[in-house]
């Protein structure tokens, strides 16, 4: 299962703010290092971190090359083999062409969110597609969420993560887990 | 399901560092909000922070009446009902013997580790125990992990979370976030 060709992708634009403008976020940098880990531990193949703004493009690089180059790596192997996972790229179409380049079929793309839509794909229905062996990318949004527009224009939208309470809150980075964790490890489970 | 009687504790000490000796950490801020809407999600009562250095027991507490009570809980109710399940203590004792006082049975107590254990209680065998409807407190380590001494005063060890890769350096953060949704939802699944 190390081999399923999935990507996921961080995107800090376009997302929404809590009134439902479109905004860039900032970078929050323990997403990476979550983020990095979790796709490391499942078997993901690259996370990009997708960012318009130019300075946050640099803390982004400046982060993976403390970890995979500096310091920090020979102090800590683990975080450095995760962060080798990471590119900074300006748009997810970016991203999708990157992977193309690399790979032999077209990117099936899927977005998140927390918001119930009609025509969700469910988890196990997402699982089974990667057996396709051809690249899928997962893009979550940062801040309040990916922009409508955004969602609409991937090939899949998730079932939101629920849990038992109605209250669907999650952080990112728990988010994240959870969803590789069922995709990997959930499969043939009825949610 | 939103009735289990489960709490989780964060630990702050006794930890070890990278090179396995017992240390206090100090409170990372983001671990008490992504928990806490982890807790909430999956409807566990109560998010034990446990630190016995006085300066990080007022930190904690100001996160806390900030989201709680101050202007962040006007700004996002859905962190502030979160929030509000946190509870800090000097020790994990502590915690315990508070469980013990709302409620009617005894505590049953769980350590986490990344590392494989002889004795360790699969997560259906522990989703199973929470049937029983007397409480359970799983405990989580910051840094490098809980102290072997207090993995081995607990009742029971889980199982570390694997994802399929052999990599297992997942955040604190993900791994909350993993083993609650295997709680609730991966009930019957064989991993």
């Amino acid at each position: 299962m190390s081999g399923i060709d999935l990507y996921l992708a961080l995107i800090h634009h376009p997302v929404v703010n809590k009134k439902g403008a479109i905004i860039a976020s900032a970078l929050t940098t323990i997403d990476m290092h979550d983020i990095a880990r979790a796709a490391m531990t499942f078997g993901a193949r690259g996370l990009y971190v997708v960012t318009p703004l130019e300075d946050q493009k640099i803390l982004g690089r400046e982060v993976i090359d403390h970890w995979t180059r500096g310091i920090g790596g020979e102090l800590n192997p683990f975080r450095k083999e995760a962060l080798e996972l990471i590119r900074i790229t300006s748009t997810f179409a970016e991203a999708v062409a990157d992977i193309e380049k690399r790979s032999q079929g077209p990117v099936t793309t899927a977005a998140t969110s927390a918001a119930a839509h009609k025509s969700s794909t469910g988890i196990n229905e997402f699982a089974a597609m990667l057996d396709r062996n051809t690249p899928h990318i997962i893009a979550f949004g940062t801040a309040w969420g990916l922009s409508p527009d955004f969602i609409r224009q991937c090939d899949h939208i998730l079932e939101p993560v629920w849990g038992t309470t109605g209250y669907n809150h999650l952080s990112v980075r728990s988010a994240v887990s959870i969803i590789l964790d069922r995709l990997v490890n959930g499969r043939g489970v009825v949610n």
